[in-house]
């Protein structure tokens, strides 16, 4: 047995966290495949051919990586008898499910082809949950949290890509039993006084991308270094927050009825997305977490192929998961080209259940009761104490149902959970939403039904392993793309806007965390098609992913990714439907692009048309912004049944909220 | 043999010119395949069912259309030899050349299964210009031209269907050999003093349409009712006025490079698409033929699945056709899909072909000359005259090759005509553009290559029977969709404007025929991609199609079809790209939608969602030109190498011309 401390290496190296070239040269040392020397030689011409257009520094970093992964390599000699040893520990806690235990560890041990096909769930669904007894412990750091610092803004928690760290607030008496190294302070709330508050990490599931230190914004006065989060190793950690998570968990969630829609209070709502296989600081899982806890409880979720259905419903765990009265969101993911549909399919499929049970309702009025017919068929947007209240009424009307018999007592048995309001969500990355999906994206747009599509725009086919899309921006370059993309980025957001009827948002969570909470919750009170574009940093834009939220606010200030509303039931009112979220561009273009490898490349390789693709996008990002505001003031005719039909309505004022 | 004039039955019936009910009537009253009092029963149901939900007009306009038909049909008596009668005419001109007489008049005589396979071309091309052979004779009146009346405006030619009525300019010694009835008068021209002018009717080609005489804006002030052209009988005047065409055909065409970019001049530009089996007053055609009278000798086309696909290559004969030199379009179809992707793919082949042909003429430049290569490598949009030019100046290139013994000499003279700049069309309609295709229509306008997208928009999926589509305006009833539209026509214009880079214009021939010509012309200049969303009345309207020109000016004047063009080089100006070429809505929508059946239909049906649905589309077309204005009025950014880049420039006029 052979081992090295490769992130060690990578550090030493200047690779930061980067160690697959260093893993490979240690493969082909120890596996004999090529003798050492031939392999070692071909490494560093492989290097030489696939980071040469990226600069001779890349170079020469990952030749450094290769020497120093031989001699970090060192071999540990197994002792002939192991009875002083400890025993392997076993795959997945003992509290694990049966299924988990008997399905799920085999598959994770690497012994998935010895189960029979008897062992897999007959109809293809498949048990949700399943990531949390995965317990990958990748992270060499993990945050520790430091009370007296903290402000309590949450921010850390909303930023964090896989659910690691969160927050809860609670009654005092529930800290009795609490390990000894739980930590507690004071909730500082006007509106839940006398309770306690604790942020805590899941030291197993952190993925140590420390995005959440970056973005806390509590400065230690005694150590200006230091913030109310602070990475430590985790191996001397592991055990005790371990214990401390699992006492976190068995704390109660918030009363939803009671959270107001801030950033803040979001993130005490429990995520129904957690540990999933993201890249570590992976910017698109933030906006789905933040979906399932504002509506894990009843969304349906149709996923186009890419990233999203890879870590969304990774064999052999899941990351969906339910709360404690076993709700949570349905996924299913489909092919890339049909997604849109797909998703609408549901929703047309939902819509028939619901109408359906209300006309079943209405038949066994006389037997349950005119009251409760009316309560479960409110139409709208409800809130969550509505929801909550009709969740009741179900209920009571199922202890009714049992007692009549007759077929469609029965039926509406089966159905009653569709009187409830669901929460329709079409993911998918720019691959699907600007091109392979983008014909039935289009189509599903005029259909005009309930439906919330959220695109996660990372600007490039990420999972694939980085061709450009539509999507990518002027002069980017990408795999087989590398002189840079000819024509600027796709404006989908405004194409969307052309129909009438579309919720249009441009959104970026670490740049603007408030705007896309609300853009959020609009879409999904808007009853008809919404489109969310989302702003995600990914891997492939080739910059310190730590720096994520960073890069989203200069993304912004730069007006390379304006933030918009554009709600049509403003023009309803006789309003300009288009609200800017973002001020005109107020730092250079240039700033932005040059945190990032995939526009500094082409530098290299032809420093002439890296030049005039940065000017060119530089004038097109102040154009069209521009234009965006100048669409936002402009007068809108006030429709039939709003007075005067003929004379334009007061420009609206531009709502330029400053950041 | 059984005889009817069916046009008669159809006029005494209040049917104008449909006859498919009547000709039904007498197939199952001679077929014997019903009993035929059986078989006119199930006609008059299939009548009611079928139109029942238009209204009763129609259905009791179709019964008598049934009855008056069974007492019209009338034995012929044949006698049994026919020693005195005449022999039956040949099927197509002893003056067709051997293919035609050989494939194609035995395809038209109904006995294409006898030809053998070697019959056929063996690459699959087909000859062109074969469809001036077929002479349908399908018209019953024709129209007839009175020169003492007539303004010499040729707005009668430019809106021909069907190239069946057109004007030359001569000089008047040509006249010599003229048949006695041949017309002729002064023409009116300062550019062309002392020429004469003829317009002169193809009988044999004209479908009777009367489009012609609608357009036709000169009085008669002898005869209110009579004006330039009037409607006669087809049959008296068969004979002389085929020979008058034949000799009108001998006179020469133009000097293309003396043409005027004007309406008038246009005309006397030969078309190139001409006689297609497009139904009599289609508003497809017109632009096509436009198309090729000002491109025709140096356009390739792409078709996509549709009518224009139908029409456009109607086996067995071609209504594409060449010039005197022997050229015209290369004509194909390929899929419902792909035709942008086809088109494009076409494109890239010719600039190919062009990049070759060049290198080529590098290499071989010490044998060919400095100044040929030069002359033969000019960039751009080039005029007739330049074309000329260049055109004489490959035929001396040729002259040179042959006498250079080398490969690439050899190769050269293949493709030397590529030098000279193609015309690249991609035609489809609007089930193509705005569903079926749009995927790959979106996808090519963001290559940026130089393709001019001609849609014709019938809003409906007219070839296959009249199934809505996206373009389908609000309201407006379809095939399976009697209900009405539910969401708003699509604005695809608005779309492609968002890429910023792709020429858009929103064009009807028949409305403003000056804008059309010249949007036309400058998408074609554009070296980019161009969109020309062309605005075609179809029998799927459900209206009296000879009045194609008032409803085209309706639909413009009530807000149904704003006119606009949108030039991405104005932008580059600093100039906002988009200009309005119609004015406010100054007419009732409704009085555009009352005139067509698809509007009308849902009237019967359902007079209330008929009422809320006209109510709304009439704030949509204001709304939207209200939208549109203040756009046109937008200021945009001066783009780098134009002075100032951040001050806005001054807003432009907002352009907005009166019709």
């Amino acid at each position: 047995m052979y081992a090295i401390d490769a992130y060690d290496v990578a550090r030493r190296s200047g690779m930061g966290g980067r160690i697959n070239t260093i893993m490979q040269v240690c493969f082909f040392k120890l596996s004999g495949v090529l003798p050492p020397d031939e392999a070692i030689d071909k490494i560093k011409k492989a290097i030489e051919k696939t980071y040469g257009r990226k600069g001779p520094e890349i170079v020469r970093k990952n030749f450094q990586a290769v020497d120093n992964a031989l001699d970090a390599l060192h071999e540990v000699p197994i002792p002939a008898d192991n009875e002083n040893g400890k025993p392997l520990p076993p795959v997945v806690s003992p509290a694990a499910p049966e299924f988990v235990q008997r399905v799920t560890a085999t598959m994770l041990r690497g012994k998935g082809d010895l189960l029979p096909v008897s062992a897999f769930p007959v109809d293809g669904t498949w048990p949700v949950g399943t990531a949390k007894w995965e317990k990958r412990n990748v992270a060499t750091e993990i945050p520790v949290w430091d009370p007296s610092v903290c402000i309590q803004c949450n921010k850390c928690v909303n930023i964090c890509p896989h659910a690691a760290i969160r927050a809860k607030f609670y009654d005092p008496a529930l800290l009795e039993g609490a390990p000894e190294t739980f930590k507690s302070t004071k909730f500082r709330s006007r509106d839940f006084p006398d309770q306690l508050y604790t942020l805590q990490v899941a030291p197993e599931d952190c993925t140590g991308c420390s995005l959440c230190v970056q973005v806390c914004p509590a400065k230690n006065k005694a150590d200006p270094r230091r913030k109310a989060i602070n990475m430590e190793p985790q191996l001397p950690l592991r055990e005790t927050e371990r214990t401390n998570y699992e006492f976190f968990l068995s704390l109660p969630n918030p009363d939803r009825t009671k959270i107001k829609p801030e950033v803040k209070m979001s993130q005490f709502l429990e995520p129904l997305f957690e540990y999933s296989g993201a890249c570590a600081g992976c910017g698109e899982t933030p906006y789905i977490k933040l979906v399932t806890q504002l509506f894990g409880d009843r969304a349906v979720i149709a996923n186009a192929t890419g990233c999203s259905s890879i870590y969304g419903g990774n064999l052999p765990t899941t990351p969906y998961t339910t709360n404690a009265e076993g709700r949570g969101p349905a996924w299913s993911n489909s092919l890339f080209e049909d997604n849109a549909e797909f998703g609408t399919g549901i929703r047309y499929a939902l819509d028939h259940l619901k109408d359906r049970a209300r006309l079943l309702l209405h038949r066994l009025a006389p037997q349950v009761g005119d009251e409760l017919v009316r309560n479960l068929c409110i139409d709208g947007p409800l809130d969550e104490a509505a929801l909550k209240v009709m969740r009741d009424q179900v209920a009571a009307l199922r202890e009714k149902l049992v007692s009549i018999d007759s077929p469609d007592a029965a039926e509406l048995n089966q159905i009653a959970d569709h009187l409830v309001p669901k929460s329709v969500w079409i993911f998918g990355g720019d691959g699907w939403a600007y091109d392979i999906g983008y014909g039935g994206l289009d189509h599903v747009l005029t259909l005009g039904r309930n439906i919330n599509i959220l695109v996660l725009d990372t600007e490039v086919y990420s999972n694939t392993g980085g061709q450009r899309s539509k999507s990518t921006p002027l002069g980017a370059t990408a795999k087989f793309s590398m002189g840079g993309k000819e024509a600027p980025k796709k404006d989908l957001g405004l194409i969307a806007m052309s129909y009438g009827n579309v919720y249009v948002a441009r959104i970026a969570i670490g740049a603007k965390d408030t705007q896309t909470l609300n853009a959020i919750r609009e879409a999904e009170s808007y009853d008809g098609p919404s489109l969310i574009l989302a702003y995600s940093p990914c891997i492939a834009h080739g910059f310190a992913m730590h720096l994520g939220a960073e890069q989203q606010k200069l993304a912004v200030d730069s007006g390379h990714w304006p933030l918009y509303r554009f709600d049509p039931r403003k023009r309803d009112e006789g309003l300009n439907p288009l609200t800017l979220d973002s001020p005109p561009p107020k730092a250079a273009l240039a700033r932005y692009r040059q945190n990032e490898l995939r526009f500094r490349a082409l530098e290299k390789l032809n420093p002439e048309k890296a030049h005039e693709y940065a000017e060119v996008a530089e004038h097109i990002s102040r154009a069209r912004y521009h234009m965006y505001r100048q669409m936002a003031e402009m007068s809108v005719l006030k429709p039939p049944g709003h007075g005067a039909d003929e004379a334009p309505a007061e420009p609206s004022a531009s709502e330029v909220a400053d950041n």
